[in-house]
């Protein structure tokens, strides 16, 4: 591609190195922030620029926060003794916007995948289980995604804790609430059944 | 959406201001940001903050330029007397892509639409039309989409240009190279009929 403007080509390889833009979008992107009246450029510019400096990660869960600990382990209304296990900060907060669970977090920072050279001692597993005995955990949620990776994961870890005397259980598996059951695929389908819970009413 | 980091709010309202990113894309790339290795985020930051002072605009074609005129029009091997005039600097650049044009080019900054409370006055006419006898302009050619709009700017601006010497052409319609007769549709196919040209062989 040809660009009138030194400026512009930086900007546009700027803005496609980021994940799933492309060239045509990051033009699209680069030429409404040169043309903006509103002067988002020095917006986001300004929140780039300082980003390393402002963000840390909280030394209890390992989320994102803006200090040494997050907003979420600062909060002193949030139940003790129940840790939920998840993936990364995205599956934190699609917890978070559920309003369904008032316990802390641990943030594993991904997952065990051997094909990727992800060991355990590449993940937070060393300081999930150090927490559990400080924090004094009662019960494990591990909200981890049903792959291949997240089953692993979710193995090494109740492994690593079978000597402690923990609840560790897992969210429930199942077909989806305004899904129908035709369209559910067969594992999810058959393990609902084999995996079956008493009918009440309203839930 | 809970955020556990107020800079991480911050910065997903930033990149969500954008045209057609919403907040899920605006997240994942706000993480891909906090967490990437090759600080693309202090780049990025960096063409951002310095944006409004390193962009002009070329006071020859209107285009981005790094200082007073753009690098189009200070080729001098470029041809004189032929101009290209188009809506906006992504119609310059797909034209600059073919190959196919090597006179210079004009950029109106939009096109004619009552609708939008967008006249003649506020588009790069006038120095356009002034543009003609300093350039000694030969050869106008209209690049210019084939709406509504572009249709009734095109007509303005030949309308105005009526009493002076010079020809006027415009970019030829019909149907795409590759593109099947049946799927055509019916005012493509039906001008690119009464406008055929003379067969000659691999053109």
């Amino acid at each position: 591609m040809n660009y009138p403007s030194k400026t512009l080509e930086r900007l546009v390889s700027a803005i496609s190195s980021l994940p799933g833009i492309g060239r045509k979008t990051a033009l699209r992107l680069a030429l409404h922030l040169v043309q903006d009246k509103n002067d988002k450029a020095s917006v986001l510019g300004n929140v780039l620029t300082s980003l390393k400096e402002d963000v840390k990660f909280c030394k209890h869960c390992h989320a994102l926060a803006d200090d040494v600990e997050c907003s979420i382990c600062l909060t002193s209304s949030r139940k003790n003794g129940m840790l939920c296990v998840v993936e990364n900060i995205r599956d934190l907060m699609a917890i978070e916007d559920t309003a369904s669970f008032h316990g802390r977090y641990h943030i594993l920072g991904g997952l065990i995948s051997p094909i990727d050279g992800i060991g355990p001692s590449d993940l937070q597993i060393d300081s999930l289980i150090s927490r559990i005995d400080e924090d004094k955990i009662e019960e494990l949620i591990m909200a981890i995604s049903p792959t291949i990776e997240g089953e692993t994961t979710s193995f090494y870890i109740s492994k690593k804790l079978a000597d402690k005397d923990i609840r560790i259980t897992t969210i429930a598996r199942g077909v989806s609430f305004g899904g129908e059951l035709e369209y559910a695929d067969e594992l999810t389908l058959g393990r609902s059944i084999s995996a079956r819970v008493p009918y009440k009413m309203g839930v």
